[in-house]
């Protein structure tokens, strides 16, 4: 599932969503895959990368702030975020970054 | 250790760094220690936030440019930096960008 976004050269945005979660499942994980397909198919998405341990770190990559805002203002994704304040989260942090470089290594 | 990170009002900075490890240790929990201790003392320094499960996301923060690029000719992390090409890392990206928006929400 999770791997290391293949993104074109800057600039381009990023979006940072860090969260803790609430003890259980509650359809978290059913949520989670219905709202990858549906990202995977908005204009302007190109691609993200997610993790979780002691937090949850999932960072998506966008052409624009208008493919964010339209992303953000999806009717699924609106029903979503309801359900994320109401049953999922502790706490999150979302942070909206436009991206100025980018470099990497890759082993031989 | 890893939380969410408290930072100030927009704009500051944020470095993500995201990396797949090879397998076994070969030091990197001791560098890693090392380097959080290091990272914590760096002028500019603002917070950061880590997971790892299939992919590894750290996302660091800063005041400006000037403190990441101190950070990244700083002696020890310059190590660090060749012991991870050498030894730790499969690949990674790192994407530094500029924070134009941040929200958030605290479950009651």
């Amino acid at each position: 599932m999770s791997n290391i976004a293949k993104t074109p050269s800057p600039p381009y945005y990023a979006v940072i969503f860090t969260s803790k979660r609430k003890e259980g499942d509650f359809g978290y994980e059913q949520m989670s895959k219905k709202m990858v397909e549906s990202v995977l198919k908005q204009d302007g998405f190109l691609g993200f990368e997610s993790a979780r341990d002691e937090v949850g770190i999932t960072v998506s990559y966008w052409r624009d702030m208008e493919s964010i805002k339209r992303w953000k203002d999806e009717m699924e994704h609106q029903k979503a975020q309801e359900l994320g304040k109401s049953i999922w989260y502790k706490r999150y942090r979302i942070r909206v970054a436009k991206v100025e470089k980018e470099y990497g290594f890759e082993a031989k």
